[in-house]
């Protein structure tokens, strides 16, 4: 996924959230760069979304954990028409397994070597 | 981590918690590997321990979540004596930068081809 910074993201003032979604994908890659690519760019834009992490072992485990402000700015998100159309093809073409916990961050630190 | 199945974990029975911890690493190696393997092994004795799904970016980001049943098990975790010892190794040598964010799970699903 293109636009994921090598730098994780944050920490960012709790409480906020973070949906960690965790996959294995199928052997079938067509239109999958298009499809992240776009849903990074969408999701990008909504209100009280903070930023995403992204890290893939190659051939095995993927995980995106995405940060937002508020319940509400999720909400927003899941309801997002053409990320449903996505998610929807997700499950036909591209994903064999997945789990998303959507969870409520109480702390957070940040650890910078100087 | 050897001993990261290569299928996402979970979901769990909410309320739980998800730690996670989003690293880059330095170019320094030397014996991460063992005491990735030796932690591995030590949390799974951490009662209320649930599990942890790992990926890794070949050159970049690394994600780990780690779940736990309570705040009581991360507690647990935090003060283990040989998990200090390597934490404090892992902010001398092999990370460059990390974020943890420490969070309760309020629901989760998993999705499985059938």
């Amino acid at each position: 996924m293109s636009d994921h910074p090598i730098a994780p993201v944050g920490p960012f003032e709790p409480p906020y959230y973070a949906v960690v979604f965790t996959s294995l994908r199928t052997e079938r890659t067509e239109g999958y760069a298009e499809a992240a690519a776009r849903m990074d760019e969408l999701v990008a834009d909504v209100p009280g979304f903070l930023g995403s992490d992204h890290a893939q072992t190659p051939g095995g485990l993927s995980i995106t954990v995405s940060y937002f402000r508020d319940e509400e700015s999720i909400k927003v998100w899941r309801a997002d028409a053409e990320h449903r159309v996505v998610q929807k093809r997700g499950r036909e073409e591209w994903y064999e397994t997945y789990v998303t916990h959507v969870s409520k961050v109480e702390r957070s630190y940040r650890f910078e070597r100087e």
